[in-house]
């Protein structure tokens, strides 16, 4: 695997109104592209992913791809059969243009003025890879989380260019709930006195105690009661209450470590930007919350998953998404996967789940 | 309503091997102690409340207590017929001995150096204020989640001194999911830079940033996905996406504005205090994790409450309680009330739960 960079000169229209005058995409690609150019996926990533979404580096074999149980040789969605592609989104910070880059207008980092960006406008950017790559039509976009919506907006944006949407673990717009997790996030992040309003790249710091705070609560809402009982349950660290603030269960050891390992890599910035992406999305508000009226411009053919154990998105969010595309009579399989995980199952080993995608993409005729 | 003092001279041992050598509790009465003193009902509160359990002051007749709705002439709980003592826990920040208290041993506030204090070391400064007041035995104990917890404990603790035990939207123990919220909210706070290692007093600044990040984490616990859904919606504040982060959604809006509040009247110190005696209560864990052969213990007749939709304690932790009560062939009434608004119902008008309570306490004979 390799990473590769893909520049783009014309100005790219963004949902807020500001218009960036040229961009960069970082993406991966997997397999070949047929003479028909007819077997590409695209794959979107969820919110702390990137373009890396399967194999490895030569010059960093212990960083496997994000969803490498998923995509590849021989795998579910099989890299011998179809040409994959993944790309890092707009406002990210694993190689695409986002707030580290440069702002053309001052020569500096973008920081806080980089602009908020959405599902529609990285659908849009993908659309401009997809031209670079010769790619029309895609065989299928499969994403899950924040990736699923991404599935989901192109084919509305592009309903010619997509075959199969394959929507895992989604919802088709945030609850309130969802929306005030990522708020507490964001205020974590953004009354971390490092933040500097976006700008602290010139400060030479980072906000590194509310991005570890963001993250920590991230992961509880990954993972299901249940099996975070099963995983921690109420097991002490060192075999004793302590009676002060240091870790007394496995649990604070745990989300601390997630916390501080986030923090170190992942850009503040950006994870602000991804979750004002994930509130934003709502497909139905055009059409006065009607997700069937939204839903009916698309054309693909659907792949519908859900996690019973999901909190964060529940299979009946998913089965809102199924009953519009229903009720305009499109093709839609569902899968309901009674599984433990949480939300994070979508990334998991569940034979079911792996047959199911596996077998989907058998039936994707090139 | 007028809220009283009482000293306590003998030292209270404390479960983390501390021995406090003094300390007194805030406390408030309603009704009247009959002469056989057997209508005194113990209310104690939970995660953010106070002694002020019902009422108002005369000098401040907008700061209604807490358990108004329930607790009154001719409410739920009677106080023409019963004597009821609301109690600030230890460590508590409204009166109670707790960490803005001057720390014998130095003459300062104890700050950080207050002690971790547990359900079992409430229950036991409790009974010193039972004793007090000439309460060989309570009619009852009546709390709602961690107060709940006292309610439970104190049949432990105590179990000739309690008649009946009302255990509200409770657990009998932390699950690994409750313990991470808790933790997040305690990283919040002891990761903000004006927390001083909980020092503050000394600097002259609160950890403000980290007492409101908690309290806002908190509040999307205490309320059901559902009612949040409901009462919130996706509505904007101004009606249109703001693209920035300032408030795009109503429900941001009032978290913010239930965090501002909080993080103005209540003592980060208390707080984190609060959530490890959440964390550390477990009545079976000294009985090898046997809920039932903790139980035995118990003489108490039991009430006890949970509601759908609360997830932070769901009833099937209710039923844990109850389940060791049957076990032990006690007298138990369990109700499950099918109510949306999550784990703050126990706080809220019901009429089937208002009246269940109401019908419990008409049935205890003086």
């Amino acid at each position: 695997m390799k990473p590769q960079k893909a520049a783009f000169a014309e100005p790219l229209a963004l949902a807020c109104g500001i218009t960036l005058p040229a961009f960069e995409l970082a993406y991966e690609t997997y397999g070949e592209l047929n003479a028909d150019r007819s077997n590409a996926v695209l794959v979107p990533h969820a919110l702390n992913a990137s373009h890396h979404v399967a194999g490895v580096y030569a010059d960093a074999p212990g960083d496997v791809g994000w969803w490498d149980n998923m995509i590849g040789p021989g795998k579910p969605l099989d890299t011998n059969r179809f040409f994959v592609v993944g790309v890092n989104n707009l406002g990210g910070c694993h190689g695409s243009t986002g707030p580290m880059s440069a702002n053309p207008a001052t020569g500096k980092p973008w920081g806080g003025d980089f602009p908020v960006v959405t599902v529609e406008d990285w659908v849009q950017a993908q659309a401009r890879l997809a031209d670079r790559l010769g790619i029309d039509k895609f065989a299928a976009v499969m994403g899950g989380s924040l990736g699923a919506m991404q599935a989901l907006q192109w084919t509305l944006s592009f309903p010619e260019r997509i075959r199969h949407s394959i929507v895992i673990a989604a919802a088709p717009k945030l609850s309130a709930q969802n929306i005030a997790f990522n708020e507490v996030a964001r205020q974590a992040i953004t009354t971390d006195p490092e933040f500097h309003g976006g700008h602290y790249y010139e400060h030479g710091v980072v906000p590194r105690s509310g991005l570890r705070l963001a993250r920590m609560l991230g992961h509880i809402t990954y993972l299901s009661d249940d099996a975070m009982m099963e995983k921690f349950g109420r097991t002490l660290r060192s075999g004793a209450l302590g009676f002060n603030f240091d870790i007394d269960f496995e649990i604070e050891s745990y989300l601390r470590y997630q916390g501080d390992k986030f923090s170190t890599y992942f850009d503040a910035n950006t994870y602000l930007r991804i979750t004002k992406a994930l509130d934003y999305f709502d497909p139905a508000a055009a059409f006065g919350g009607d997700l069937s009226a939204a839903m009916a411009r698309a054309q693909a053919a659907f792949l519908v998953i859900s996690f019973t154990s999901d909190w964060r998105f529940a299979p009946s969010r998913s089965r809102e998404i199924v009953r519009a595309l229903l009720d305009n009579r499109r093709v839609v399989s569902y899968l309901e996967i009674d599984a433990p995980h949480g939300h994070d199952a979508f990334l998991m080993e569940d034979e079911r789940y792996m047959n199911a995608v596996r077998a989907y993409f058998g039936n994707i005729e090139l």
